[in-house]
């Protein structure tokens, strides 16, 4: 049965009701229709928090990881166990599901519903985001063609447009044509809106407040004689601010077996941090003993970044980390091609598990307890799964397979009572960095510590500009490492666990207002395609309102 | 008191009692908050018809006219004289609310509330059209980037993308730049959302089959040797129609006095036919004894096409057509300048007259009895307030003065009763054209009988297109006139009521999906743009959510 199906056929209960599961009064919700609701405010004080569970990965593949799968399962075990449990995930972006992207909902028995909305506009988050980025976007414009009383040179406005659609011609454009009274000529593009600084913004913003403070801070460009122009100086913040109140509220929303989850922001977890929103995540420790979360890619880039940008912000760090690997992954990091996944392949599992490896390597040194989840294929064999089983054993590491995806949270239960142990255990937070050592140190750490480079080479560019921040005082944030998913080093074709590499820092991009300097490793799309059969083609809606084709 | 200071002082009734007050369950509409719900199906059929009153005015001026705030204070009156009342509304569109307009959501103390959300993302419509718009836009694209098998010209594709943003700098721009991967070379533009072909084609729809079969229609552009080339030949009107889903059901709210509102779709009146959707006048005709409503600009756009282009798909005409006049606006009419319109000046009043009688007599041939309704101004003498009334009683046209700015239902309880009288009289509504006559007598009929121009000149590109669409049969679609809204002429300059002028049509644009042609009579700006003071320099918000300055 496809996914769809399954979620077209099960039953939600109202929003209300599943509110009311963690203690949340019907004033303090927001309705979205009958199954959506956003949180307006909790009652709660941030000092009874519960556990946070992390839910990380292996490097991402072609053969599919299954994290918010296992996300989900988990939590629908741990509520079946008689937990106060609650979900804390990113929200999709529309664009991709046009494309050739599978829901961001999790799937099989394990998913969030309703699973159609979540997908398309859902609570109207991203469309607000769109309309916060581009108001921006046209109030600098705006500034050029008024008179550009600030300076603004036409040619360094590194405010981009967005639209949560992959748009590959509004990648590079040039805008401003058709004369003296439809703007001034120049060179722009358009991101999808994830991408998004804004986006980043919303995640770590505390309340309207610290919203609007970063807001505030957004670097939108340099005047004709180099220096940073931001929000504040074009005093717009309140108007964008003003766009983005509703979206700031967490979403609530259940999965399959009626665990209360909420979906809140999405940021790539390449130029940004890859985690839902702080809200959502302090909304969950506040109302629930135990809160699943999870991070974007692998654990090199998201947990990583959840761990030194995002727990900073959120004042709270894992009870456990677990780190979700498949049978297929660890064989295509193996050297195994897609087409050959079916086969049992014990020699390229064996090679593949040193990336698994290296992911629990890296997440070990935060000081938190790690589990091993194996998120089960059908197509896995018993010996496969015997043989990673041991393997992880070997190094130390809890593991339990979870088949969540068939079976809902029956097939997560032993995962569920790995994870509770694992929670009660003495968890000793130890950051990778100081906040207050150099960007050089920072980016020196990330790299040797998580993805055992042997050491980091600057382009003349990123040299420059690490002189130019520490003058103006950026050097202090924390470092966003845009690096590709596939590989713990920036080639994506070494899979597994790569040894002896440098890390190339191309390019520095300061992001203020995300409180944040993203540095690249290479070239990040920020612009997706549509492929030559795009889903659009396949997708439907009858008179009656059901949707095909979905996914 | 400002607008939005009298709006955050008024206390609403949840959305549920407001759909209970017209007999709509619990179960049938949407929440989206407390104060906002789609509705999801209304159970009375067709035949169970209540009154429908149509508002429309005078040629706009920059004096203002309120013609929202006297339909919601005439709606009002007509509740608090007993009648089950409802009223169906455009949805403003958000990126003037950036710029210098003021809200679409009345004023004083006939308003619907809640107003800032009804003004910013309200249930996210617009956005779902703007994403609609987009994605079609992209897949286009895509299809030229991915071997354009349909040999679609890239100088030939008239499917623009939108933003609900006033952005000028996107007017003119050239995309696909950047190299082979990122798409086709072409120059491309950005409208308004609400000046998408898709918010027409929402607002003419009869159910989501209708819409469907509609979006499947639409022109996107031509091949090489000339040939039109439709949305059903990409084969993707079900993932567009699935994105305008939630978008096509009809937005319930409440006015200030608890008076049921739709407020749902918003199109031009030039380039398109300015009116809420027909599902929503079709529900509150099921729901409501009097169903008050409004059309776009004065009598010669958006009342006609209301009559001409709407009533047929909704299969009910008017019982009482009410234009709303004022003495600033017919003062300016007359000859006088913004900044002296708080002198009494009796003889330019008696001058802009002529604009008044003009749109009675356009509207009085339509068979329905016809209304005036003064809005009064603080500034209005009681003079000039007398002598308007005596000169439309002189044409035999009952008058009466509104007051709701100021006084809410009171100040409009006279007119309430005249226009229940009105509707009580004989309505035999007579169709301006018959539909299946030519493009050229259709615009003949109109620009003599409603504009009483002496003739149409066309252009050699509208008669090439004349000739073009008769060979297509596209020609026995209705007309959209796309004229100046500040003159009965296509020079807007000539006010008050001009005489022996041509009407000029430069070109057609085919809006088959909508169902329509568009005659361009001059320039019509499509994306406007920010004036030097935005208003989003004035917005803020607080800490608690509060926002001042939106207003």
């Amino acid at each position: 049965m496809k996914d769809i199906e399954i979620a077209q056929k099960s039953e939600m209960l109202p929003i209300t009701q599943i509110a009311q599961k963690v203690g949340i009064k019907a004033e303090a919700i927001e309705p979205y229709g009958n199954y959506k609701a956003k949180i307006t405010q909790t009652s709660k004080t941030a000092d009874s928090q519960g556990k946070l569970i992390l839910v990380t990965a292996v490097s991402p593949t072609p053969a599919g990881e299954g994290k918010s799968t296992v996300t989900i399962g988990l939590a629908d075990a741990l509520s079946a166990a008689g937990k106060k449990t609650m979900i804390a995930l990113r929200e999709p972006s529309l664009g991709p599901v046009m494309g050739a992207k599978g829901g961001a909902t999790g799937g099989g028995y394990s998913q969030v519903l309703p699973m159609e909305d979540i997908n398309l506009h859902f609570t109207g988050d991203m469309h607000a985001l769109t309309t916060a980025n581009n108001t921006l976007a046209a109030l600098i414009d705006n500034h050029l063609q008024q008179g550009n009383e600030l300076g603004l040179d036409p040619r360094q406005i590194v405010w981009k447009r967005v639209l949560d659609i992959n748009d590959r011609a509004l990648r590079h454009i040039v805008i401003g044509m058709g004369g003296k009274s439809s703007g001034v000529v120049r060179q722009d593009g358009f991101d999808i809106t994830v991408a998004s600084e804004l986006m980043a913004i919303l995640c770590l913003a505390k309340d309207l407040a610290d919203l609007k403070a970063r807001i505030a801070k957004i670097l939108v460009g340099y005047t004709y004689d180099g220096q940073p122009v931001t929000v504040s100086q074009l005093g717009v913040e309140g108007a964008i601010t003003t766009l983005l109140k509703d979206a700031l509220k967490p979403n609530l929303v259940q999965t399959l077996e009626h665990t209360p989850t909420l979906i809140h922001g999405g940021p790539f977890a390449n130029i940004a941090h890859g985690c839902n929103s702080v809200l959502a995540t302090k909304t969950a420790l506040n109302l629930a003993d135990y809160t699943v979360t999870e991070a974007g890619f692998g654990s090199d880039l998201g947990a990583e970044k959840f761990l030194d940008i995002k727990t900073p912000v959120l004042g709270k760090t894992p009870d456990t980390i677990v780190i979700v690997a498949t049978v297929r992954a660890l064989k295509m990091n193996g050297g195994v091609v897609k087409t050959d996944l079916e086969q049992e392949d014990l020699p390229a599992l064996q090679a593949g598990f040193s990336n698994l490896k290296r992911h629990i390597q890296a997440m070990s040194q935060y000081g938190v307890p790690v589990v091993v989840a194996i998120n089960q294929f059908a197509t896995d064999s018993q010996n496969e799964l015997e043989r990673l089983q041991e393997m992880c054993q070997a190094v130390g590491v809890p593991v339990e397979v979870s088949n969540a995806w068939a079976l809902g949270s029956q097939g997560a239960s032993k995962l569920a009572e790995t994870v509770l142990s694992s929670c009660q255990q003495a968890s000793s937070f130890k950051p990778l960095y100081a906040q207050n050592s150099s960007l050089e140190e920072k980016i020196l750490t990330v790299v040797s510590k998580i993805y055992q480079a042997k050491n980091v080479v600057y382009s003349k560019k990123a040299l420059q500009q690490l002189q130019e921040f520490k003058e103006r005082g950026w050097d202090q944030l924390p470092v966003c490492m845009a690096k590709t998913q596939y590989s713990f080093s920036d080639d994506p074709k070494l899979l597994g666990a790569p040894k002896d590499f440098e890390i190339h820092v191309r390019e520095f991009v300061p992001k203020l207002g995300a409180g944040f300097i993203v540095a690249l490793t290479g070239n990040v799309l920020t612009m997706p395609g549509l492929p030559k059969k795009p889903a659009a083609n396949g997708i439907d809606i009858d008179e009656n309102g059901k949707i095909t084709g979905l996914f």
